[in-house]
C-alpha cells in the first residue's frame, strides 16, 4: 500500500507508459500534447474526471542562469501522475524525498506535497538574486564598468523570467484554492492558502528586486556622469595650471625686441614669478566664482 | 461532400461573389464594409444567424518588417466564408494546406483549424524578434553606434505593432471561448482554450521582449556615457604627460637671463629630468587621489 | 417633412433661440449652462425626456496646432438640437453635408450621422501626427538639434490633448451602446458599436504614437551622447597627434646645452623623425588597447 | 428664518461650541477628533443620523506654494455644521458670500453650495500651474539652468500634492452622488454629478500637467546634453585651428640644424603658409567625414 | 479581572507556553508555524473559532535603517494571544503602556488598541523619510556627489520595504472592516475604518515620497550634466584665451627669416598687441554666435 500504487512518476514525457496511462484514465489528447511539447504556462485545467496541472520548477545553474522546466500533474480520484520535462536536479531530489518519506495513500495529499516542494524550491534562486543585486549595487557606486552593465542586463533577464513564472504559479495556487472539486479534500484548504501566501511573498520580493535593479541602472548612469565630470575637472585644473605658463614662456621665447625685462639679469625669475602669479590668480577665480 | 460545399474561400474582398454570398446568407452591410475597408481590429461580432470574426495574420518580410493583414470569417450553421485582405503568403499556404487535408463537413471545425493556423503563424515572427533582440543586446555592449540605435527603434516599432495585434486577438479567443452560441459545438471548448493559452504565452513573450528592448536602450545610453568617460580619461592622461614637459621646455626656451642651469653643460639633461619628474609626480597624484 | 422640422441647428450657444428651445422641451438649466460655458468633457447625461450629449470635434490648424471644440446635442423623441461652440470648419462642413443629404425624419438616425461625422473627422489629425512622428524619427537619428526637441515637445502636447479627447469620446460611445432608452432604436446598435470600434482603434493608434514619441526622445538623448562621444574622440586624436610633436619641438627649442643631436647637421630631421615615431606609437597604443 | 438658524459655522476647531454641538446632535467622538487633528483625507462617513464630510480647500500663496487646509461638515436633517481648520482666505471669502447671499432653509442645498465653492476654488491654482509649466517649458529650451531645475522640482511637488487632494475629493463627489440617504434630496442629483464632472476634468488637467512636466525634465536633460555637445565642438574646432600652427611654429623654433627653408629669406612666409594649409586641410577633413 | 486573565502576551515565539495555548485553544499548526518562522506578510486568517492576524510593526534604527518585525495575534471569544517576533522597542513600549492603562475585559477592544498602536508607530518612520528626502533634495541641487547617490539608493530601499508593509497592512485593515464575525463587535466598526483611513493616508504619503525620490534622482543626473557643461565652458574659455597667444608667440619664436616686425624695436609690443586682439575677437565671436 505504498505510494507506487497511486503515484505514477514519469521521468520522461516520451515514456510510452504515458500513452498507456492516458488510455486507462481517459486523459485528454491536448493534455498529453502539452506534456510532450513542454514550455507551457503554469495552469490548471479540468479533464473528464481529473484535473491537469502544469507547474514550473526552477533552479539556478552554477553560472547564474535561471533554468525553468515543466512538471505536469494529473490528479484523479485514486491516482496521481507526474511527468517531469527537462532536467531539474532540485525538483528531482525533492520528488525522491517525497517517495521515500510519504506513505499515505491519498493522492491529493501527495499532490500538495509536490506543489509545496516546487514552491519551496523558489527560495534559493530568490536568495541568489538578492546577493547578486547587493553586489551589483556595490559595484555601480564603486567601480561602474561595462562588466557591471552586462551583469545588470543578465540579472534583469533572469528576473523577468522568474516573475513570469511566479505570476502564473500564483494564478495556479489561487485557482486551486477556489476550485470546487471533489478531488481535493477540504482539510487541505489552509495548506493551499499557505502555498498561495508563499508565492505572493515571492512575487513581492521579485517586484522589489526589479525596482532595486532599475535603481541600480539609474545609479550606474549617474555614477558614470559623475566620474566624467570629475575627469573633466582634473583636465580643466591641469589646463588652468599649464596654460598661463605656456603663454608666458612663449612670450619670453620670442625673438623680437623690446620684451620687458628681457635683458634684466633677473629676467627668468621675473618670468617665472609671472607664471606662478597668473596660475594662482586663475585658480582663485575658479574657486571664487564656483566655476568647477 | 468536400470542404468546397461549405467553405467559401475568397482571396479578394472585392470579389463580386462576396455580394452574392451577402445576399444569400443575409450578411450585415457593416460587416461587408469591414471586409472591404480593411485595417480592422481583431473582433467577434454577432450577425443575424452567424458570427463575424476578424483575425489578424502576421508575417515578417525578408528585411524585417512586420506586415499585418486582415482575414475575415463568417461562421454560419452550415457555411464558412473566409475573406483574405492583403497578401500574406504564410496564411495563404496554411489555408491551402487545410483545403487539401481537411474533409470533414463541420464548419466550426474548419473555423477552429483556420484560427489555430493564424495563431501558429505568430511563432516565426516572435522567434525573429528574439534573435534580433539578442543581437542588439550584444551590439549595445560591444559597439554602440547610431546603426544600433536605428535597429532598436525599428524593432520597438515592430513590437508595439505586434503587441497591439496579439492583445486584440487574445480578446477574440477569450470571447469565442465564453460565447454561448449554437454555432460552435461544445467539444471544441478545450481547443479554443488551447488557442487562448497560446496567445497568452505569446503576449507574455512580447511583454518580455519589450522589457528587454527598453533595457537595451538604457544599456546603450550607459555604454556611450561609459565610453565618453574612457575617452576623456585618455585625453586627460595625455595632457598630464605632455603639459609639464611643454611648460618646462617653454621655460628653457625663453631668451631671458638667469634661468637656473641654463649655462650648465648638463642643462638639457637636467631639463629633461625635470620633465620626467613632473610627469611622474602628476601621474602618482592622479592615481593616489583617485581623480580618474 | 425635411430635417429642419426636427433638427434645430444652432451655430452659437448664445443664440436666444436656445432659451426658447429650453423652455419648450424642458431642458435642464445645468445642460444649458454646459452649452454656454464650453470646454466640457465629452459625456452623456439623462434629461427629463431626452439625452444630453457633449461631443468633442477636432481639427488641426495649418501650423500644426490641435484645436478642440464642443458640439452639444439634445436628442428627444421627435427633435434633435445641436449647439456648436467655437469654430471648427471641419465639423461645420460635415453638418452642412448632412443637412443637404439627409431627409429622413428620425432624430436618432440624424444623431448617429453627426456622431459618425465627428468621429470620422479624427482621422486627418491622426494621419498628421503619424507623418510628424515619422519626420521627427528621421531628424533625431540624422541631425538632433534643439529644433527637433521643440517639435517633440509640441507633438507630445498635441497627443496628450488628443488622447484625453478620444478617451472620453470612447466612454461616450460605450455608454450610448449600452444605454437602454427608447430614444435610440435597436437597429442603430451595430452602427454605434462600429463607432465605438473606430474610437478604440484611434486610441490604440494614439497610444502607439505616444510610445513612439517617447522612444524618439530617448533616441535623441542617446544620439546626442553619441555625437559628443564622437567629438571627444576627434579632439583626443588631434591631441594625440599634436602633443608629442609639441613636446619634442619644445625640447629642441630650449636654449640649454647638451641636447643630443643638437649640433648634428641632421638635427632637424632626427627631431622630426622622433615626432612622427612618437605619434605613431601613441596611435597604435590607442588602437591596440581599444582606448577610443 | 435665515441661515444662522440651521448653519453653525465654526471658524476654529477648538471652539468649545463644537463640544456643545457634538452633545446636542450626538456627533461621534472620532469625527470630533478628526476635526481637531486636521490633515485628514477628504472623505464621507455615516454618523448616527448625519453624514460627516471632510473637504480639502486649496489656495496658492503669493510665492507659489500650494496650501491645503481642511473643511469639516456635519450634515443633519435640519442642521449643517462647518468647521474650518487652518486659514484659507479663498474658502473663507466664499463662505462669507454664501452667508450673505443664501437664505433658504434647506441644509442640503447649503451643503451643495459650499461643496461647489470649494471645488470652484481649485481653478485658480490649476491656472497658476498652467502658466508656471508654460514658462518652465520656455526656460528649458532657451536657457536650461539650475534655477529651472529647482522650479521643475517645486512645481512637481505642488502637482503631486494637488493630485492627491483632487483624487480623494473626486472619490467624495462620487460617493455623495451614489449615496442613498434621506439627508440629500433627489433634485440635487444633477448638481452633484456636475461637481463630480468638474473634479474629473480637474484631474485630467493635473495628469496632463504632470505629463508635461515630466516631458520638460527630459527636455532639460537633452538640452543640457546638446549644449555640452556644442561647447565640445567649439573646443575641438579651436584645437583644430591652433594645434597645427603650434606644431609648425615649434619646429621652426628648434635650435637644430637642417630644418628646411630655415635660412630662406622667405622662411617665415613659408612657415605661415604651412600653418594655414594644415589648418585648412584639417577643417576640410572634419567637414568631409562629418566628424563634428 | 485585569488584562492578564484574557491577554496572553508572549515575548518570544519559542516560548513553550505557545504550545500549551495552541493545545488549549485548538490553534491550527500552520498558524503556530507562521509565528515561529517569522517574516510573514501581514494577513488575516480564519481559525476554527478564532481569527489569526499577522501585523508588521516598524521602527527606524539610529543609523536610518528600517526594521520590520512580526507581531502575531490570535483573537478568540474570550482570549487574545500576542506573539512578538524580533525586537521592536517601539511596539514593546506601546504594548507595555496598554498593559498598564487598559483594564476592560473585552478581547476585541484590546485587539483594536494593539492594532492602533502598531499603525500609530508608522508615523515616526514616515517623518524620518520626509526629512531625509528634504535633505537629499537640497543636496542634489547644491552639491551632487556619490555620497548623495548612495543616500538616494538606501532611502529608496527603505521606501520600497515600507510600501510593501503598508500595502499588506492596509489589506488587513480593509479585511477586518468587512469581516462578518462574532469576534469583533459592531461598535468597533468606525474605529477599524479609522485605522484603515490612517493606513491609506500613510500609503499616499509613501507614494508621494517615492515620486519625490524618483524626481531627486532625475535632478541629480541633470545637475551633474549641468556641472559638466559648466566645467567644459570654463575649459573652452581658457583655451580660447590661451591658444591665440601660444600660436602668435610660437610664430615669433621661430628662427626663420622674414617674420614681419621681427626686427622692429617695438616687435614685442606689436606681438603682444596681436595676442590680445586675437583673444578679444575670439571671445566676441563666442558671445555673438552664442557658441557657449
Amino acid at each position: 500500500m505504498g505510494n507506487s500504487a497511486i503515484w505514477h512518476d514519469l521521468k520522461d514525457p516520451n515514456d510510452p507508459e504515458l500513452d498507456l496511462l492516458a488510455e486507462r484514465f481517459h486523459l485528454h489528447p491536448l493534455h498529453i500534447e502539452d506534456c510532450r511539447h513542454g514550455n507551457q504556462r503554469a495552469k490548471v485545467e479540468d479533464g473528464a474526471d481529473y484535473i491537469f496541472v502544469v507547474l514550473k520548477p526552477i533552479h539556478v545553474t552554477g553560472d547564474g542562469e535561471v533554468r525553468v522546466t515543466d512538471l505536469d500533474l494529473f490528479l484523479g480520484q485514486d491516482y496521481l501522475i507526474t511527468v517531469q520535462e527537462g532536467e531539474c536536479p532540485t525538483v528531482r531530489s525533492y520528488l525522491d524525498q517525497i517517495h521515500a518519506a510519504v506513505t499515505q495513500p491519498r493522492p491529493d495529499q501527495l499532490f500538495y506535497k509536490i506543489l509545496d516542494a516546487v514552491v519551496d524550491a523558489y527560495s534559493p534562486p530568490l536568495d541568489w538574486f538578492n546577493e547578486t543585486i547587493d553586489s551589483i549595487e556595490e559595484a555601480v557606486l564603486d567601480k561602474p564598468s561595462p562588466v557591471t552593465l552586462q551583469r545588470i542586463f543578465e540579472t534583469k533577464r533572469g528576473l523577468i523570467e522568474l516573475r513570469r513564472v511566479l505570476s502564473t504559479m500564483r494564478d495556479v495556487a489561487s485557482h486551486l484554492q477556489r476550485k470546487e472539486t471533489g478531488l481535493i479534500q477540504g482539510d487541505l484548504g489552509p495548506f493551499l492558502r499557505d502555498v498561495y501566501d508563499h508565492l505572493a511573498r515571492d512575487m513581492d520580493m521579485v517586484e522589489m528586486q526589479r525596482d532595486l535593479l532599475t535603481g541600480a541602472m539609474d545609479i550606474y548612469l549617474s555614477s558614470v556622469a559623475n566620474r566624467t565630470n570629475q575627469v573633466m575637472k582634473v583636465l580643466t585644473v591641469l589646463g588652468t595650471i599649464a596654460l598661463p605658463s605656456i603663454v608666458i614662456s612663449g612670450i619670453y621665447g620670442m625673438n623680437t625686441k623690446g620684451t620687458p625685462w628681457m635683458n634684466s639679469p633677473h629676467g627668468s625669475e621675473i618670468a617665472l614669478g609671472l607664471m606662478v602669479a597668473a596660475t594662482v590668480v586663475l585658480l582663485i577665480m575658479l574657486k571664487k566664482f564656483d566655476w568647477l
